[in-house]
């Protein structure tokens, strides 16, 4: 990790603690370096690799010549105030994994496959054990999608954040064959609309749910909850790419769409090409009840449910009627969830059918 | 920009402002796009480009074929608590300049070209106008350095930030062909420093400058000034890239470091081999006024100045004493400060002669 951790005694007296952050960064080492040989994996010997060592100004990726037009496909994500959840429950082992699934999913709606990440955490005080768990999860998390943690760096801002207080960015960067993005310009009316499950909340949402369910105890239950409704909330996001990587392969997908903030209609619609709408059945996926409980706590319309959370649909992609025998043999966890229909005039673009 | 921000009532209510959100996008859209055009400079017909266009999930760049054996070189970055500073003055039109810079810089340092730049916004309240002025900052530098915008994310969290505060973190990928990675290991003694001079604090040492200078009035002046105080702490971070590229293409840098937190102990060694040292002759640049004030209001002693601050050496590379002409002829404001010689022991590896 480079860093920006300045080494000095008044420093520690301004609220800045050098000695915290070289330990934590000896904390965090070998869960760093542990997602360095992912990559090779993704191209064999003439693919991509990590150069040089931590500690350098920069991370170093060796591109190789495993494809013949590369295009670096990238994104930046937070987790919200998802964190406020992680603080609260006092669980910092997750929420790494929840930036690094979010972005992850993000480059996977073009086709990409994760090369590299890297990580930014603000925090009010550096707690050396509380960074090194959440970088572990950054790295663990890395490493289950063949990416590299190549660089991070750790801002120790008392006067921004409260002491238990942080704030956590990541930025990845993945690779495509340019023959290979998927932009959705092949949908056309009479595709299949295929749906892959959330885990729960992922990482949008947060701000609402916290409110409404700000006296709701989280160590109490929920009908239908194994755990309890914090559990619930802070519930891993989950990384689409083991099961979308096999139909990628396949060059099947026509269109993928991450249902993260603005629900339905604020993400499918990025999928779609024009003159095209999309039809989803409600029913055909299970709702997780930490949503049935926000819902009723909260006393939250419906449809304003369906822009702010996934409800339990947290990926969307679409593929020609004929290969639905593939995506089954291949994905048999994705659900047929509706169809593409011919668009009709200036109205909403997706027709949640059968909805309460 | 790809952005989570949702579109929903109970939201609004929640501190979540999805109407102002989509108003700053409007207001940032021209900025993002000029900065499209900067890549296709670096590498001709066949070089770098952005595809796709704004609201897709992520960023797209073909990396195009005008290299032989492509590096990717990554660095993420904050501007730590000069925010502040900002925030104080109510001027936000600089920081996204010193975010991209500061990035720009860290990279540089391995002999890489800027290709694409990521940027992370949370704010307490999410401002239109506030936000627009961040994000022009950030297109305009990034324009200034040839590097496409291609990406960001802005959060609204209202419980982690108050709202007039508000944090940013920065990304960016560059290239450079492998055999041309500058890595320190060609450096040996009887080599020649040269130093390039700083605007001012750049993005390091704001906790302690503004802990000291909690009762000096920013907009009072200082001897040597030619501006308020809080002026000189938010001069904008300079990027040396402009200063470098002509040495770098004709292939006579041995080593590069950004003297960021730190200060010159903290980084001078971060380019070079083992059995080296550094001597730098103080005295050799000019020490901007902002220091001086630094350490007598703050009775800071000078050896932790040099340990936290540029002391308005922002730069340092190494060359051949052979290509001394070169260095003059090609970057005239490159200035002699100092040579490497063999290591003695395992004592410090910078040595500041004639230091007070």
């Amino acid at each position: 990790m480079s860093g920006n951790l300045p080494r000095a005694s008044a420093y520690a007296q301004a609220g800045v603690d050098i000695v915290a952050g070289e330990r934590a960064v000896d904390l965090i080492k070998p869960a760093v370096r542990a997602t360095w040989g992912g990559l090779a994996a993704a191209g064999g010997s003439n693919g991509p690799r990590v150069l040089g060592d931590l500690g350098a100004f920069s991370g170093l990726v060796a591109l190789g010549n495993s494809l013949k037009d590369p295009v670096l496909v990238s994104s930046t994500d937070g987790v919200g105030t998802k964190l406020k959840v992680a603080i609260a429950l006092d669980r910092h082992d997750t929420i790494g994994r929840d930036l690094v699934a979010h972005c992850v999913d993000d480059i996977l709606t073009s086709g990409a496959t994760p090369l590299f990440f890297l990580d930014y955490v603000a925090m009010g005080k550096l707690v050396p054990e509380r960074l090194a768990s959440i970088v572990e999860g950054i790295a663990a998390e890395c490493q289950a999608n063949g990416c590299a943690l190549v660089g991070g760096e750790t801002a120790e801002m008392p006067d921004v954040y409260t002491a238990d207080d942080y704030d956590i960015a990541g930025f990845i960067v993945g690779i495509v064959e340019r023959d290979r993005i998927v932009d959705g310009s092949r949908i056309k009316a009479g595709d299949l609309v295929w749906g892959l499950e959330s885990t729960g909340l992922h990482t949008n949402g947060y701000t609402l749910a916290r409110k409404v369910l700000a006296d709701f105890p989280l160590q109490d239950g929920y009908p239908g909850l194994t755990g309890t409704v914090g559990e619930a909330l802070l519930a891993t996001h989950r990384s689409y790419l083991p099961a979308m990587r096999p139909l990628l392969a396949e060059g099947v997908v026509r269109g993928m769409a991450h249902i993260t903030g603005g629900g339905f209609e604020g993400n499918i619609p990025r999928m779609l090409p024009a003159g095209v709408s999309v039809e989803l059945q409600w029913g055909a996926w299970h709702v997780p009840p930490i949503f049935d409980l926000i819902e009723r706590h909260g006393g939250i319309d419906f449809a304003e449910m369906t822009r702010v959370f996934n409800l339990g649909l947290g990926w969307v992609f679409v593929t020609s009627e004929a290969d639905a025998e593939t995506v089954r043999r291949l994905t048999p966890d994705a659900l047929p969830v509706g169809r593409i229909t011919e668009a009709t005039g200036d109205g909403p673009r997706v027709h949640l059918l059968g909805a309460p």
